[in-house]
């Protein structure tokens, strides 16, 4: 005769998931989203730049894309193929370097140019498993990549990992500020800490003549951090090469060690190393 | 005695929003659906600039902004105020000029930096709301601006209108290359036809010595327009006075009437306007 199953040992796959993840999360020392009211003001060359920076520093760092419908970490930090699976059955995630690994959902999808359709709910447990069913091992860092807005992505990480900081990006013209205002209210709401605010594309050097050039205005940033009595990060000048290194997945850092650029997001990674 | 209802009387608010959905799109010859893989590539300023060139040459114009984290549609327009409700009990868009109005959750919601934190369900209903509730009337075009990615938005958007066309807005860059592919895959998928390609911040004028920087390489959505044999729709220069004016809510084509940005937008507009 069967065994009959003990009710007791019947598993509820919500409370294991979530099991799965506290077991991820105890591992990692410091989380932060990096977040922004506005597409495109550089969350994910923020998030690539700072966590390269930060690995540079000997820290041991994670990156987690949960821009779902726009994925470019993989493609920024040149990793192509799929994840693996470790030994302990779980995903392992890209290697960059020693200190630097990275998943996202372009891993995970053999046709590149293929849209993730999804709605809000299926988005949640896509991330629990980002976190949950990676093998992430000991990090002192997680960089979070999140898309813009405060929809289903960021409210999934603030409602999942309870001591995610936030650091908020923004390009200094008004259009961009007011929707970081959007930003810092929603990190109020679901009681997120503000770590502080990167001005990014603040002012760029005409390669030509040499001139600066406020292509989004100039200072937004840094007002806007006074305002709230946040931290102001740094910021960060546009530099054309960025986009180059981005696209061709070659580390903006290593090729242009001197460049202001590579400077700021330097300072900022020492800010938060000092955490470790 | 009181009356019993009859059940066939019963409504259901289902079927009645999708009636008021319907009734309302009834009056709307075309739709267009603006968007992008990746964010700040300049969908809202396009959204904008391409409305206002189709008011100009005659059209009935409506905006509909379905960027419900980020809408920026009443900044860029200059448009204060919260909506009021027309005369059939309807909520009246926002006039930005006789041929032109527009809604937007931002004219809505009375604390403008109050961040929206909805998951994909509410959206759905907000955007069946945003078409079935408001005034339209008859229009030529109905121009809606949404999020990048491919997300609850524009799902819904593709859902509910059946016959609206995508405009895909890209910078040149192959980071927002490779997300367009995605949005090219999402409108195969959903069935909707993609009307163009837009190729936005393509070059840019040095103010100071005239020399032209490509901030963000150049010539990539043109590439991948005829890649996918998808109409290339045109080239729009990087100009700060397109941001400046965003900002401040000016309109930038009646302050720079021959700049090459506004005569790109009216080319383009000079195309969607021969379908009238």
């Amino acid at each position: 005769m069967d065994k009959v199953p003990d009710p007791s040992e019947r598993k509820d796959p919500q409370a294991e998931q979530q099991a799965k993840v506290k077991t991820s999360l105890d591992k990692i020392r410091h989380k932060f989203i990096v977040m922004s009211g506005k597409g495109g003001v550089g969350k994910t060359s923020t998030s690539v730049n700072l966590s390269i920076a930060l690995a540079n520093q000997g820290c041991k760092v994670g990156i987690m894309d949960v821009d779902l419908h726009g994925p470019d970490v993989p493609r920024m930090l040149g990793l192509q193929g799929l994840l693996d699976i470790s030994p302990n059955q779980k995903l392992a995630p890209a290697a960059y370097s020693e200190n630097l690994k990275a998943v996202s959902i372009e891993s995970l999808t053999p046709g590149k140019d293929d849209a993730i359709i999804w709605r809000g709910p299926i988005k949640f447990s896509a991330i629990q498993q980002f976190i949950g069913d990676v093998d992430w091992g000991e990090l002192d860092f997680l960089i979070i990549d999140s898309p813009p807005g405060t929809g289903d992505e960021p409210l999934t990480v603030a409602q999942t990992i309870a001591d995610a900081r936030a650091i908020i990006v923004t390009t200094p013209q008004e259009v961009a500020l007011a929707d970081v205002r959007k930003s810092i209210s929603f990190c109020k709401t679901v009681n997120m800490e503000i770590f502080g605010i990167v001005e990014n594309m603040s002012g760029f050097p005409c390669p030509h003549c040499g001139e600066t050039v406020e292509l989004f205005g100039s200072g937004g940033g840094e007002k806007t951090a006074q305002t709230y009595g946040l931290n102001f990060l740094g910021r960060i000048p546009f530099d054309p090469n960025v986009v180059l290194c981005g696209d061709n997945g070659t580390c903006f850092r290593d090729a242009h060690t001197q460049s202001p650029v590579t400077r700021a997001f330097d300072q900022i990674a020492a800010k938060m190393a000092k955490l470790v």
